[in-house]
């Protein structure tokens, strides 16, 4: 963050002669290493709004790197929902303006300050957790923000493993204690979350029931679910049933249900669920409330809760972030965990938020790429 | 429950030889004991439907009491709106025709089986966890059935102790780490739960905020909350403000809510709640639904769960139970944890109902007493 006002209220590079003098007080490394970052194309915002017209595309100067700092040369970072709410001003947790767009990303070490330790030029990294700002070339934080990936792992899936994936798997993780052999049902079940969730579901032998939306090609979507692994899917037309447990057949009452739509498809996925159960809502795509009865509670007694990533952005919880991003690379790597993605240049940035806002119709996921 | 079936599905008594028998083969005491109960008047309902018509006054023959039988008296017995609700055919957990109303109250011990320890004719027994069929004048049941409690303590309380008081204080301790100089804020505070609450809370030094209808007497009703110890009394048109949270002065946000109503009266527990607090359901008096935002699961991280106290009534608890009522009853005798109530004598029994029905207005906890 103090980086970017740095860029912002400070363009004039600081005092040649005090970096020279401190780079030549360090070791051969750190005096090898350049002193300040190359300058930076970046997608800022001065203010809050529609971000198809508060975005723009700017150069900003070069900055120090300092002694325990990290210069990542950026190779791929994805437009989220939450990228986009962001700039909305939908969220409680703002960044100061002017602000450079992006959350999530992963870059190539370009240099290091003199006391940074692990990282070498050319190492792929993560920002983990993630940080304001990934949607510019060049990145400079301190060595703590950046976590080392294989350099083995697709840069599409290291850039956009974060926001979606680890949402999918956590909700699997720290709600119910899920056993091989339960299932699971979720809303929403075609956007990327759900794809993860239910491919993280079916690599733990836990069954999932996927509730998508009526509309053209719904048919063509649950064959694309089926195939990534999905036992059931329904439209919310399907589930206009007297009893949707009778659905069930083989698959046993879930006990664990994953919302983001809210309305009627959070309703389904309450009837679904076991005595006993847990709602976990993430997300609102139908901007309604979510109505449940009386007798949820008391008879069925089922939990309703929520989760909200930037609860892992907490330092107590780094090294569990961390290996749980490593496991998820590696179902990457290994082709067990995919999801479809659609490369944009930086040029084209804003062709690619038109299709990340729903302009152009159903659009893979849209990653910037450097 | 076995009991009853007995009583109804063979009315004629026992062989008497092989009773008698039974009683010569066993100690002084046992055969001193009767071997069978007492005929018994009780409120029997054959089938399920309204309480004030399918409920009658019947005369049951005598039962036996086996060896580890107590066959007690009752003083006194509750018509909670549970016990309404049950006849009505409401619950789930059903008990099997023809059945005795009621399920909890307090009686004397009058006879024991001769295997029977630790009871003797005269002492305060509960059943606990309660059981159906309290609403009869003689009671046989396995000791274990019966948990002796203080002689001292007044008939009306330890007849009325467990399914609201107790309701109370688990709602207090199980789901959320309360520490003094924290708050609570619930619905439907003139109920018995709603006052136990109150008052239990201001035991501990929690705050409580309490949330009850607008009508006629709210102000009195008011006065009478905040001198057993209610920090705060709101009707819920006094609520109807940009910001409820402006209201809370010096009490800090709640961390548990406590919601009996539902509709209007859930979203108010829900907008007094901190960040990351739970809101318990126990009741839906207004037969609405409980609605609730997405931002409120997400952003909040609200939890919404239900209490249900059958899950109390499982071996496992037992002496979690045992030990709770026992501490009750104590605050009972201390004059800590009052409430209303009103005794109607067994012959008055349609009168009482009639009055719980809420057929003559607003009226105390009716207790019949045997």
């Amino acid at each position: 963050m103090a980086y970017y006002f740095c860029r912002f209220l400070n363009s004039k590079p600081p005092h040649k002669s005090s970096s020279l003098l401190r780079s030549l007080n360090h070791s051969v490394r750190s005096f090898s290493a350049p002193a300040m970052s190359p300058p930076a194309t970046a997608i800022v915002y001065h203010q809050e709004g529609p971000p198809d017209s508060v975005t723009k595309m700017v150069e900003l100067p070069p900055v120090e790197i300092k002694q325990n700092d990290v210069c990542v040369k950026m190779l791929a970072a994805p437009i989220n929902p939450s990228d986009i709410n962001r700039i909305q001003g939908v969220y409680p947790v703002k960044p100061q303006m002017p602000a450079v767009g992006g959350f999530e990303g992963v870059g190539e070490v370009h240099s290091i300050g003199s006391a940074v330790k692990g990282l070498s030029p050319g190492d792929l990294v993560i920002p983990c957790p993630p940080s304001f700002g990934t949607w510019q070339t060049y990145v400079v934080k301190e060595q703590s923000v950046w976590h080392k990936v294989d350099n083995r792992t697709p840069v599409g899936y290291a850039a956009t493993v974060f926001v979606n994936p680890l949402t999918a798997l956590k909700m699997l993780e720290d709600f119910v204690d899920l056993k091989q052999g339960d299932a699971i049902v979720q809303n929403g079940a075609t956007s990327m979350v759900g794809q993860c969730i239910m491919q993280l579901a079916r690599i733990r032998g836990i069954r999932s029931i996927n509730i998508i939306r009526d509309r053209a090609g719904s048919d063509a979507a649950r064959e694309k679910l089926k195939s990534l692994g999905a036992d059931e899917v329904y439209t919310e037309s399907q589930l206009e049933v007297k009893n949707v447990k009778s659905l069930l057949g083989h698959i046993p009452e879930p006990a664990l249900g994953l919302n983001c739509v809210g309305g009627n498809a959070a309703s389904l996925v309450i009837k679904f669920l076991r005595r006993g159960g847990t709602m976990v809502t993430y997300g609102g795509m139908s901007k309604k409330p979510i109505t449940v009865s009386t007798s949820s509670f008391i008879f069925k007694e089922l939990s309703l809760r929520g989760f909200y990533l930037q609860n892992f952005m907490t330092s107590s919880r780094a090294e569990e972030c961390k290996s749980s991003i490593d496991y998820l690379l590696g179902l990457m790597r290994e082709g067990k965990l995919t999801y479809d993605m659609e490369f944009a240049p930086l040029d084209d940035f804003h062709l690619a938020l038109d299709k990340s806002l729903g302009k152009l119709g159903s659009q893979p996921k849209q990653v910037i790429k450097f």
